[in-house]
């Protein structure tokens, strides 16, 4: 059975695979310590060109997310995110179990809009019982957005002017970080975002890693004993070089961002064979997940060949569907698509 | 280098590479609802004899803690521990951050005693302003201990009882589960502890996994909603084929236990050895952490060539030293070690 | 100067303070088991025809809203209020901070819809994903609501039948809950309400009291160790006594009544004198808050004498404004505020 | 029936409940806003001499040590205190509620040692893996002890230079502290407390108060937002004018200290004539707290016309049994109960 359904159903980049075969007899210190750990960091702080940046290895998307919202704000700040917001929907409210309320604004197709935020940020500041209200400290966006679209490089600017002008901290999650960075002519790159954000991750679980995700401040702007912060939610890993390793594949011979490109090549191929196939769209995305309209007829016949995911109901005659591409994903496996639909 | 330092220095057994090699380009269901989790957890069932467990796979050890106490215990509870637990002492305060006292009781030899349990329980109970204390909901132990020791069938009997007529989850910590059920002549196997205590957990990444640990209920007693509570404490795997490939391989052809057990042959071999030139110990471990008083000069010189833990402090001349064995320890390795001893 | 600002900016009712004089030099146990507190809890049963209500008492809202919250919610658990409802406004995020996700619906005049609800919660069941969302375990509303509006009993049925449907608890706030029972024709008893909900406080201090608040679960279905959660939630009054004496006088004479219906007494006489004066409400509210429109000038020229509450904007000429009335606006203050309009 | 069994048995101190009455139709600001407030917060600046002491009124001594040790502390910091300490014991896990570790040092006559205080820092600074410890933000300190003893200056200037150096807050929980500061001859004054910690709290509930406890950050050393930590834990009184006024009250005329040292002046009385009539102490208190051994028949014999609280089993004939004076104790009852000892 084909499936498009995610960008985490494969196992992970062979030359991860072969990475971990070749290393496995040698022996190295551990929570993160070993050497692996250490020469990916220093890739990592060249590829952001970032001399001075602080990374950590965390194992996954909503783990990451809670613990640099809860070890970077104070224990009474909230996080301001898109009512769509990965954080506000499907994390099964951790970060308030961490404490902090998640403030949901608007969404347009997935994104923050700086007018929103602003508009948000006048208001809390003119409330005389705002020391009532939950304190905002940090915004958090996702790139690309669980909708599949990509900030331009001016909504990401003028995000970041509000943050630094209100004092909040701008949090990127990059769950999906190498797709968004490959998107035609976005412009947006590795050290473009590193100077444009307080901190950010690199997802690696959804491009090509067993698991893995590396959590970058840019400027070694990692809040104090931040280490014992990720032990503390349980996310330090204790063989540390499992990630590791991967990490420093990926950052090797521009993995990462090779394999990725893929993928989005891949969808916007996708794409075209759906528009040219009249399908609507539900949203215009240019990454590596396509969210069509189709008929419940082409849905029922299609399911029995591909996985893919019902996203919402469309009209009664019509559902939303989504297809995602990913590094794994093979021209045969298109192909084979492209003739069911 | 030598390294003695930990049982999580090496990488995975081989035999757990290869399947991941094998399966890796296979498309699966994500979050642990794939084929090898089912089957992993299908062996578990096997192995514990409990046709009706619920196993769920987690990533590392103190998250699995957490995990388990938080969702196990109602908020208002506490948990009680030996003041050497692993919880009490090296988890950053983990289990406080979930908003849980962990009670500490004197230690024996790394062990809790049903003694001390059973006075603690009872003067609670008598204490009229008992409503105004911590209300105990759960005994944690660790098996085998920090230190390296093991509880003896009757004393775990005891512990267990007490817990019953208290009404309190007993929860064992398993994250070197297979040193200790190898233990020579200890009787201890997976069917008898899963009919002992209420959960506990497989460790998988100090026995032979990249990462991984398999929490166990062995009567199916999950609290409801665990999956939710998993995720929400950032402990849920996205790509959960992940762990599961590695727990199908380590329960097959008994891997998980021979491994284990090699181990445990090699440390007191290293025992006998240390015995034999006239060490002292620390404390009488049959697993294979060993904790063995060495000289200062003797330490001096060792550790040009063997990374190995210094403990503490035993008197002016000398101080105690861990020595570990795992899974990946090579007889050469002994050999060698042997030699410098 | 006038103050029409708020409902707890007085001093307590006279006959508060004198039985707090008459019973000042009697010795009484201590956290809540005075007689004071055993009368008051004996009077609240009778008067809600509860004779097995558990009731304890607390300081004030937020804390009660928080700690009848985190009490009765699993830790996973979110609880649902409508956007404008007071713990996801006005409580800095306190909700929260027990761990739990207020899950935001839209509001109508202040009070929730059991369309809304209902839709609600079709989607959640729906959704394949929802072990991946917060989960609703309780829904809040508030009686009257922040913008002085109530349910009817149709309403309270209609949200209660569902809560019921999908086991969700059904939480009363009703810090001006005696405002709320004295509304004109409501039909909404303390009896009655007692059979609609499982949970709801009795506000004192904004209705005569120095401070306290009187939860009650009306079939004794308070959790286990609600004393305990109460503690640890630092809202156990050592000295009981102080809000025992002062719930055991409003529960005489019908006192707490009383004084409720006198402060609606005065609020419809000033919508009256609004209405007549030509001024357009903000909101439609038969309780002691009055949301009414008042032109910029007209706000200038009556801050000079009266305090009183500026809500928002409501167009460039004018704003909405809040006049309260309580238990202990005199009808000269009335007179004198009318003469002002 | 006599009660010597705590010092919050009675009303309030009759000028209170005066003061009370005479401002009670008076309308003020809410939140602690009000004149009285200001008035006493300007009142205890002028006490402790502190001019630019931050003062916050809270409702309870529970509420006052989670909300001042979870708003000073950064999430990941740990509070150390005496095994004895209130917090660690008696208010049912309220801290780790709040997310904190206790880190509890033996006690001797329930006093912190600053020996003891010391060595545990210098291990934690010497320990390799304390990163995976809770780390220290706090001293917590009773003044005077749950078991009745005071710290003299030197201890307490002792524990606080260690604290400065190891760059920990100090916080003394002065639930009784007009008790303590009025112990004979200790020198411990309101000025140099001030002076040798980074807050405390003094103690209304226990000494006079109908409720209320003053936090004073003496050098404005408060938390940023600390409004809003009071807030979110649930203890800011919307009627802030009821704790305001009787601290108004309290710190009038030398009122506090008075109605403490009556107290004193009570309980040492109680010493002379327990100790001339032969009684063994459990331990020196030089308190308003008596901690004496009596055996079994005249417990039987006292309980039969007077309230005191049997703390612990001292031998099979003999318990340890504790008295209490207050404020409100009079001769007349000290009379009664030396003719029944």
């Amino acid at each position: 059975m084909l499936s498009f359904e995610s960008d985490y159903n494969n196992g992970a980049h062979p030359l991860i695979l072969k990475k971990l075969v070749e290393t496995n007899d040698l022996q190295s210190l551990t929570y993160g310590f070993d050497q692996w750990s250490e020469s990916a960091r220093e890739k990592i702080r060249i590829a952001t060109e970032c001399p001075n940046a602080s990374v950590f290895f965390l194992n996954g998307g909503t783990q990451t997310n809670m613990t640099v919202i809860d070890g970077c704000l104070q224990s009474y700040e909230a996080v301001i995110a898109v009512e769509t917001g990965h954080i506000n929907v499907h994390e099964s409210s951790a970060i308030e179990f961490t404490g902090h309320k998640v403030i949901a604004l608007p969404h347009h197709s997935g994104k923050m809009s700086a007018e929103d935020l602003e508009r948000f940020m006048q208001l809390f500041e003119a409330d005389s019982s705002r020391e009532h209200l939950a304190i905002p400290g940090m915004v958090y966006i996702t790139f690309p957005t669980e909708l599949g679209t990509v900030y331009t490089k001016k909504e990401i600017e003028d995000i970041y002017n509000i943050c630094k002008r209100y004092d909040l901290m701008l949090f990127v999650d990059g769950a999906r970080l190498g797709y968004g960075l490959m998107v035609d002519n976005s412009g947006v790159t590795l050290p473009w975002l590193s100077q444009h954000c307080d901190v950010f991750y690199i997802g690696g679980t959804k491009v090509g890693a067993l698991c893995g995700e590396a959590v970058v401040f840019p400027r070694g702007n990692a809040p104090k004993h931040f280490f014992n912060i990720i032990k503390r939610h349980g996310a330090l890993s204790a063989k540390g070089r499992t990630i590791g390793i991967q990490f420093d594949t990926l950052f090797s011979d521009n993995l990462y961002f090779n394999i990725a490109k893929h993928a989005i090549t891949l969808a916007m191929r996708l794409k075209k064979t759906l528009q040219n196939k009249g399908y609507k769209f539900f949203i215009d995305s240019p990454t590596n997940q396509q969210f069509v309209v189709l008929p419940n007829d082409k849905i029922q016949q299609l399911s029995e060949k591909v996985e893919f995911t019902i996203w919402e109901p469309f009209d009664e005659k019509s559902k939303v569907c989504r297809f995602v591409t990913s590094w794994a994903t093979t021209k045969e496996q298109m192909k084979e698509l492209e003739m069911l639909l």
